[in-house]
């Protein structure tokens, strides 16, 4: 009996057990129309199973003619793959005759497990366990099944009642329901599938796992899931990425209002908001998220189909304007730049269109066009230099048959090595050419938005496939110093980081700090003021003041030592009434003001499953009203730090605007790297904030100004 | 013969004549089956028009089987309606024959007028004379036709390929070739046309005729649009605002990347970016945009079939978790909050649904769940009074008759007196219970997030119907003193008015100014810092330095005359390094420096076709950088300066953040009003900043402390 490794991944069989079985068995399968097993066991023999098919039901000695064996060791030849659809009480048995069996794969449909809580819950411990002491796979359970269209093969051990299509895309969905949607769906768009796993509840086998027997399958094409939920977010930033670099993995992460980061009470953990902890991983990643399921087919159906453009430079051929001019719309609300044509292009298409004919892109052959001069254009714009990428549009006048404009799109399509995609409009009268089309390989849309969308998925995916590998930096730092500190604060029975604590903390890991000092009196505020020079920040500092400015807790640009007194004799007044003249020193700290330069915000918080996520935006009101902010999660490489900033809207600022200089960014880079190493090895701290830091012109002095490090309530391990 | 009057419209015939005709001439109806008048023949009959349908064709003696005239002049009856599909050349011909006749509605088919240019635009002009002349009405030129649904008339005057299914829809599009495709797309979707005008060149019945055709006409429950261009965006403010307080108005407005104002070099002119003088008349008149011809069906399948929802408390109810997480999702992403179902509803829900059905909203009645259970659940939250409006999710497992839901749900839907959208997936073997739906007047979708966006839509409208009609208030003002001003630098040929130019025409019309005096010595400085108290600003006020910013121009919070001296020598020295001493002193200003307060800016540019816009922001870097802006077009009412301001982003930044007072926000839209009244009465003004404007809090003083107005290079007509 196995016992766990420390890779146990490592050790698992392939999952070729389930998906590339050369014999099935159907538990469950039963002569009643209306049970699922019996479904299963008319697809897998619909679908024309290339290896043999066992239905075991021990009340029926006959299921859909077949012999049906009363268990699967009654099963006279080997089992690769049982389908368990029997009631939730009588699993964990089969699983283990499976076992003695020597089955290598299961996939469970029947539901009932964790799903339902409770006694479910402790089910499916159980039934995790028996799989990993059988060493088998399983998917399930609470799912619809599995498919895989190779010819091969020509597995269909699902219950979907759409017949899958054979083709490039293997599909995963966390739902059930949404998958036979999905399969359906997908045979309506003349979407061909290679493969499709219903995942269930990922008792063993998960989504990573998909996606890494996937990355390097050469009849895969495209990946697509449906996801409601991360098992192991960690392990997908990395399997993922390995598979983004080599094919595209599109998504749909439903559940946006519940996932992500907790709005905590804190600064950066009310900033982090719901879903941005997925987002950020799937930016990380490389992964294409897209909001829905409609956008999963749009996408898919032109990644299953052309080639990756060079560029985001489209051309437009279309016989009509307004959707030539949607279609540009669409390009220029994603950011898609229309292709300048070049003259020898026009002076060409000068010479085949009608005279009327509008030449620059978008390129209007004009509503007396023929489906030839259509073909015709299409050829010529794909043959310029300055396009990356071709959409067809035809609105099909009275007279004009569509099949004709199907044909001559098919025989344009052949002489191009660039995408082509299509639109045919009215939807009634063009389904026979846009079926053609499809079934041939190139992608029609219903309507112009819709292609250009799936031009921009492309264009980004082959940005994301060329993107440069981040490297994660190390940077030096003392661990051990940071440690004493946090030590010390556990030992007071603090969560929160006095500021010197804070310091030690930061200056461990080289982050640059103003210089400050906490003081206890106007002399010796006035005396370190003149040590740092004016201007300086009269701040005070006890724990309750959670957000100084509001109470009127800090004073800036305090010239001389008046200005200093006079502060001092304001906010002591205020803020600490209660307090002997004696006592009222303690609570100040004096700080260098640092003038130039532009408040930005760099935060982490430890989320429980995605572990640390780094934070960076634009001062204050940036931070909080625009919500401008950018998070990535640890461990963040060179890349995902320079990303980071340049994904702000307001990047601009830190560029220089207006005759400001710009600021220091290489330190900005490097404070976020930082960051991300002091997270990563201190698991203790909940919440760090440095807000603001002060973002100087290369040259000046760039560094926090106030620090902030919360420790979780009671040490977690790590 | 008519000339033309001061107020065409009025004296204008109905446009029945065109869509209530009794008769019908289609001059160029052919006996070749290629021809658009033979189509428009055919489909006149086939339609069944209860009216005359004569076929007119100096060239043949009978078409279709009917009669043909040789021309209008030679049919023995009275003829309303005349269809012109006949060569270009022939067109103003015909229409004088048809003029003779007595015909009052005219449907010019034929193209090549202005959207050729040349000839044809001459030819159009003649063609708009002719029907001024005439008395007559006309849709077109280059238009494919007219269409009215109503048994009282069944008028199908269109070349078309789709026959319209009768409803309650009034479409107008101003592309032909997607109002076919519309027309085509209408009827897959069962979406039934009450009226459908394909415009064309608008020549004489445009966009705003129609809307006002349609705004008291009973048969027609929603308008749909598609617009490439506005005809005459000022009348279309009053019209469409009129329009949607009767029925709701969906628009597509192509062509974003063109229209709107032009980027002008100027600040508020680079703001105004394309598209956002179009964006801002639909929101002023509460017309519905909507960015495709896609999301223009989703709302249209809802208006056309439900009442409107008090407010946008969706209620959920699927049978499957996937789809009402996705629902869910889009609700929250378009800001509609989910109901909460009230513990009765619960209850009850609980008593009817299988034991694990999940209770709260969404509801998921589970897979188990049989059509009638997905009845009573809809039903039961339709009651509940915490629900506005709900959303039947069903996916259809293995073995359940998806007519059943259908059903259920039809008898569901008349209980309610709430609406009520459903999403049924999995499109193929769905069609028949979708068809069966939709033809009993519940809207269908494919997927959740469609019926939710459409629900957006409802309870958008239902806003808008509601929202309080605004005043255009005129506070007073000395027009004549700003002409004065405006008249100066006209007549020393120059289009920026001097400061003090500036400050006469601001003046005049009540804005709040900071104190200002333009300088000619560090003395003179010195002298009017200490009569309007420190600190002050030192500006260079050249018009050479439009940013003075940039070139280190102004000079803020000096604090005594030792630092006005200062900074002058300093400026002085950089930016007039060739001026005398004598001369340097001319080019400076100073100013009160105005501490507290947030900067705004107020900004208004003059757009030919829209006339003035007005615009308002936040602080130099939010307009620039983030473009947080508004914009509406003059003239403001008091309810669009309300908007404009609550609209922004950042608007939690005027009342009040992080412990700062909220600032005086009636000052700001009275600003905004006067803005206005300044731009309506001198149209002289090409473009106008307060840039900035601080924004002080009640008590404090708000005033522009920059001001820059820029006149058209030449004067224009009012």
């Amino acid at each position: 009996m196995p016992t766990k490794k420390a890779n146990p991944e490592a050790t698992k069989p392939s999952l070729d057990c389930i998906l590339r079985p050369r014999s099935v068995a159907v538990i469950g399968a039963s002569r009643s129309n209306h049970s699922l097993g019996r479904k299963i066991l008319s697809n897998l023999i619909d679908f024309e199973f290339t290896g043999l098919v066992f239905p075991v039901n021990p009340t029926a000695k006959v299921v859909n003619s077949m012999k049906c064996y009363p268990s699967v060791s009654a099963i006279p030849e080997p089992v690769d793959l049982a389908i368990l659809a029997i009631p939730r009480d009588r699993v964990l048995r089969a699983v283990d005759e499976c076992g003695k069996k020597g089955v290598k794969g299961l996939v469970v449909i029947t539901a009932g497990f964790k799903e339902v809580g409770g006694t479910g819950a402790i089910l499916e411990e159980k039934l995790r366990q028996k799989i990993l002491r059988w060493g088998m796979r399983m998917v399930g359970p609470n799912c619809m099944g599995v498919v895989n269209t190779d010819p091969e093969v020509r597995l269909n051990a699902s219950f979907s009642s759409a017949t899958p299509v054979p083709g490039t895309v293997a599909f995963l969905s966390q739902s059930g329901a949404l998958g036979d949607v999905i399969l359906s769906d997908a045979r309506s768009l003349h979407l061909g599938i290679s493969m499709f796993v219903s995942v269930g509840n990922r008792t063993d086998v998960s989504g990573n796992d998909l996606l890494e027997y996937w990355a390097d399958n050469p009849r895969v094409r495209v990946v697509l899931a449906y996801l409601e939920s991360f098992g192991d977010p960690k392990r997908f930033k990395t399997v993922a990425r390995a598979t983004t670099r080599k094919k595209p993995v599109i998504m749909v992460k439903a559940g946006r209002t519940e996932a992500g980061a907790r709005a905590a009470s804190s600064h950066t953990g009310s900033v982090i908001e719901r879903d941005v902890a997925a987002e950020s991983l799937f930016e990380q990643s490389g992964v294409l998220r897209v909001p829905n399921i409609h956008s999963l087919f749009l996408y898919a159906t032109a990644f299953a189909h052309v080639e990756l453009p060079r560029g985001g430079r489209l051309a437009i051929v279309t016989n009509a304007g307004g959707p030539g001019i949607l279609a540009t719309d669409a390009a220029a609300s994603l950011g898609l730049p229309l292709a300048n044509l070049s003259k020898k292009t026009t002076d060409q298409l000068r010479r085949v269109l009608p005279s009327e004919a509008s030449l620059r892109n978008p390129v209007d052959i004009i509503a007396t066009a023929t489906p030839q001069d259509f073909g015709k254009a299409l050829r010529l714009v794909a043959k310029d230099n300055q396009v990356d990428g071709v959409l067809g549009i035809f609105v099909s006048p009275v007279m004009v048959d569509v099949a004709d404009v199907g044909r001559e799109t098919i025989l344009a399509r052949k002489t191009m090595k660039k995408p082509l995609l299509c639109c045919l409009m009215g939807r009634e009268r063009n389904r026979a050419a846009v079926t053609e089309l499809l079934s041939t390989g190139t992608p029609v849309y219903q309507y112009p938005e819709e292609a250009v969308q799936a031009f921009a998925g492309l264009v980004r995916y082959t940005e994301i496939a060329k993107e440069p590998e981040g490297k994660v930096v190390s940077l030096p730092a003392n661990p051990d110093l940071a440690t004493r500190a946090i030590r010390r604060a556990r030992r007071a029975k603090r969560t929160l980081l006095t500021p010197s604590e804070a310091e030690e903390v930061l200056g461990a890991y080289g982050f640059p700090l103003a210089p400050s000092r906490e003081v206890n009196s106007v002399a010796e505020a006035i005396e370190f003021a003149g040590e740092i020079g004016y201007p300086v920040v009269l701040k005070v500092t006890g724990s309750e003041f959670v957000h100084k400015t509001e109470v009127g807790g800090i004073r800036l640009d305090l010239r001389n030592g008046d200005e200093i007194a006079g502060a001092w004799q304001d906010m002591a007044t205020r803020l600490y009434p209660e307090a002997t003249p004696k006592k009222r020193g303690s609570k100040f700290l004096v700080q260098k003001m640092l003038r130039s330069g532009l408040e930005v915000i760099l935060g982490a918080v430890s989320d429980e499953k995605f572990g640390p996520l780094i934070l960076f935006g634009l001062g204050g009101i940036h931070v909080e009203i625009l919500k401008d902010v950018s998070v990535r999660t640890h461990p963040l490489t060179d890349v995902d730090a320079k990303e980071m900033i340049r994904s702000l809207r307001g990047y601009p600022l830190l560029t220089g605007v207006r005759g400001s200089r710009p600021v220091n960014i290489k330190i900005l880079e490097q404070c976020l790297l930082r960051l991300s190493r002091l997270m990563g090895s201190h698991p203790e701290i909940a919440e760090l904030d440095l807000n603001p830091f002060m973002a100087a012109p290369r040259g000046g002095t760039s560094a926090a100004v106030d620090a902030r490090i919360l420790l979780h309530p009671t040490s977690r391990p790590v």
